[in-house]
């Protein structure tokens, strides 16, 4: 099967150049490693690799790829005969045609997700030890990213099968059978890469990045009310019960969602079982007990074609599905 | 001038005394000095005497009284002075009378607060370095109350000219002249001992203990999730920005409001100036933009009288003063 | 390539069984599974499995064996096959006969270090959001060991060619060509699952717990210091250069090296090169330039053999490999 | 009596100025309100007033003056009657001849200590809320110094009489009864405005600064890694056992020391008794049971004349005093 190493970068679509930068490297403290007229490229601090995140100057916000790393370059071409067969949208990347990164497919999911696979990317400079240099939130490597799919249960089965990701934690209804609302889904043996929420999609939710700890975000929001951008602040800080992180939620200056994260467990052992947690648990989202605001569920960014590079279209949720169901076999 | 050294120590009224120590003892983290039927002595972490919290069986919640220690026994008799001629309702307390003290004076402050002053009291074992004995929010020590009082102006005078506290932040509104909301006053150099809101009162709004740092309150908010206590948490962990300390409220079992509280900073400069916060400013009450709960501002308990131990009635909020006014001289 | 997920678990011989529970499990913070006359069965916070850490009741300070989890019962039949050619000693190891345990395989590896490979092993409930009852050092799972070896280039080419770890830091001889001193290998994509020096050996030098974040680290040495148990610290809190984790040493109650580790960084990535520290670099060992305690490189205890159960001759160690040699390809 | 507030400033002397800028400044993280040619004045972050250190250009590292803030213009010149009784060596200081500060008195106390006493000083920007500002160490405002004195005896007498510093902590010897090794003296109310050691003297041991919390220090030892600079690190984090706060001690480029110190307790209470730590307790200097380095005990720098301005000679340490003695009485 192919190896998938973890998710590894993001390319927003951001519509002021200037002011994302400002946000995701003065504030947020990621470093850029190269820009263009109509591009930025940064990376966290822990990387090695050219870069975790790509700003597009666009005309709206959104997401133009998500992309996942794979073990060995010929993955990418057992990936693309996959692909072809299932009669995925997909088209191959060139070197270079993405700044710093080798050869690329891309395909779009079958729910709409605009995805990227890749092996090869340019060296940068690690700057995880020059302490001195670490500012804001002090990122130091992209976690995950979290998206709506308006078919979840077919979703679960092409990722778990096809792409050979295992679950982690479920969000079920209080239904006697349950039914899936949400799933956590894992290839570096943490929490998640990519958590997907059964509702109308496609739609990107959220980028994550790990942080050091904590006191890394309580830090942040200092940060963030000492410069006047504590309205950035959406969902405050807490521990997640879901995932057992800590965690932050902001809003970048186009509204795109960025969450700070640190603090998982391990979850590579052969037997682990999905958490099931019930959407009425008041754990679930903050162990403390805080609900959600709104605008959490609400306001989410488009994701693009692979093909064509237009806003995909959001379709209305679909039938949820039973869990467990046949996909996920114990 | 008489030298009050600092708040000491608060008497709670509580409906059922095994609930409330099982809330202040397991799980806030105070020791249990002495119990009597009626009564439980409770001290912090690094306290050398009796009690800094009193719990007393009662029919309903409430505040029987709010302890100044002096600094010399002969303070007492001026104060008692002061107050005769002052023509407020006052008593002796026999030492004794309260399990673990000397003598001690208690008064009706001019806008009906119960206040106590005494200088003597028993030593308690101190357990600042049995840091295994630690638990929950790990309070040190107590460090301030809050009361809602039907007139600021009358009670600011009184605290400062007849008891010399200094001032350290205030509230205005946004008026021009701006007029005073609250204020915060402190014997001991940090931000306070006790703060006064103007609105209906007397009411008492929170007691306040000091713990280590912001982990510490973090990790006591996944402690009050995990023993099913996560509804006590009012108001979550954040900055303010008044005071610039970082907080937590919760909701004792009878409803009486603690803060945990921590990182504020000297006020002992000769020179020293209230900062004035605009009632506006989104950074005054949480410094990350946050806005407090509606309970916050109405669920308080009442306040009993010195002599009679019945619950002082309610007066509705007076004028609201200019400020800077004449009590404040600069 | 059979697939190995991380180190799991080791065996410690210890002489005096109640005092070794009550530092791993009252001191240290663990949790007990099970426990019988001889042997005592403890878990970490994050763990769904039965243990990772057996205590054996010995009449010497030892090792008895250090196990690997593998991802499929299959990868077990093929490891057999594999030593079995390699003529290394081995054993298998019944269903239960290590309790909680399914069926598993017991090698002595080529530099003399007693191996278990497993994959099946019994639930045990997972303590990770019980925050109430988390204690001590807070240890969340185990994360690595170190081994003293006499002949590094052997390990280090059966490691990374026979089980297939990768390496992700080394340290040097200043020579030039330099040669190999010690490296870090890892399956879990964190810093390592074993490292290995080259020394007089096999030796068992430290087993490391995962703990949440340096307070936790400086939390416990309070409570070291409280408890009487200050001694116990052999090399104080700081941040690693090699790794960049935070990490304490302790000694237990036999002399047992035991480590706890927070923070190091993700190496999963397929281009990942090792980092390499010249051993003369005062920043490599702690990053703030503290040099280890002498007793930090002397005292270490032996390892048993597989089949006979007894310790293992310590061999001088042979000569140094050049770095980087065939072994490592690049 | 007078009411001296606190220990608020100290003047270094220092060879390169520009070398000892760029370590308070950009290194450790101060703030500097205003610099000649000969003189830089910095502040901490909370700090309202012009400066809390001062450096001086000079051919020698020393310590031309220890400044304290009293309450009121007056207390000066109550202040410079007793020490004229006293026969004290002494001068007055005019308004502006030390940049931002009142009149001033100078005078050599009688253990040979160049001290100074003030009141009023011009206001300066502060900084406690910019966090994005927060550098280093993040020092928040001076907390202390430590000098070594030949006759503690005489010493303590006086600083208790004649300026009313009460006593916190104090080292004695084993013997019975005891002798007193050191004192721990305060005005502000938490464990110490000046510590004084019973040794050759009068020679200055540090300068302290108080920063918010533990996690600071370890962030710093970090960047002091990071920028080449682990080298000033003398004596590692930890935690005190006298005085119970989390310690560093750093030496600046002329080989001055400066502590950063955090979490001690409040010591106004009329009924403080100090706490006895014996010399030969392990846990006494560092609670986890670490010795000082031998250099703690033996680099020193010298202290200045007030009048003269040149060094004072060193005496060798007299008689040691009983404790507890008549000058403390209880």
């Amino acid at each position: 099967m192919v190896d998938i190493v973890r998710l590894h970068h993001v390319e927003l679509c951001v519509t002021d150049l200037e002011r994302a930068k400002a946000f995701y490297r003065d504030l947020l403290g990621l470093f850029v490693t190269e820009e263009t007229k109509e591009q930025v490229f940064l990376r966290a601090i822990e990387d090695h690799s050219h870069h975790c995140l790509v700003l597009t100057k666009a005309d709206a916000p959104g997401v133009a790829h998500i992309a996942y790393r794979v073990a060995r370059e010929e993955d990418l071409d057992a990936l693309a005969e996959t692909f072809s067969a299932q009669g995925l949208p997909m088209r191959w990347v060139a070197p270079g045609e993405e700044r710093g990164q080798g050869r690329a497919l891309r395909v779009q999911d079958p729910v709409g997700l605009p995805l990227e696979f890749f092996c090869v990317m340019d060296r940068a400079e690690r700057m995880l030890q020059a302490f001195h240099l670490h500012r804001g939130a002090r990122p130091q490597r992209i976690d995950h990213i979290h998206c709506f799919v308006s078919d979840l249960p077919r979703a679960y089965d092409w990722y778990t099968k096809t792409l050979g990701f295992r679950c982690s934690e479920v969000t079920v209804t209080p239904d006697d059978p349950p039914k899936l609302l949400a799933a956590w889904l894992f290839r570096k043996p943490n929490v998640h890469d990519v958590a997907l929420t059964h509702r109308d999609g496609p739609r990107f939710h959220h980028v994550a990045f790990w942080v050091p700890d904590s006191k890394a975000i309580l830090d942040f929001c200092d940060i963030l009310g000492a410069t006047g951008n504590a309205s950035r602040i959406e969902r405050y800080p807490g521990r997640h019960g879901l995932s057992n992180a800590f965690f932050l939620y902001l809003r970048d200056p186009d509204g795109i969602r960025v969450e700070l994260y640190t603090g998982d467990y391990f979850t590579g052992d052969p037997d682990w079982e999905p958490i099931v947690w019930r959407s009425d648990d008041p754990r679930r989202a903050t162990f403390w007990g805080v609900a959600s605001p709104h605008s959490w569920f609400e306001d989410l960014v488009p994701v693009h074609h692979v093909v064509t590079g237009e806003p995909v279209a959001v379709q209305p949720k679909g039938e949820e599905g039973m869990w467990p169901w046949a996909a996920y076999a114990r």
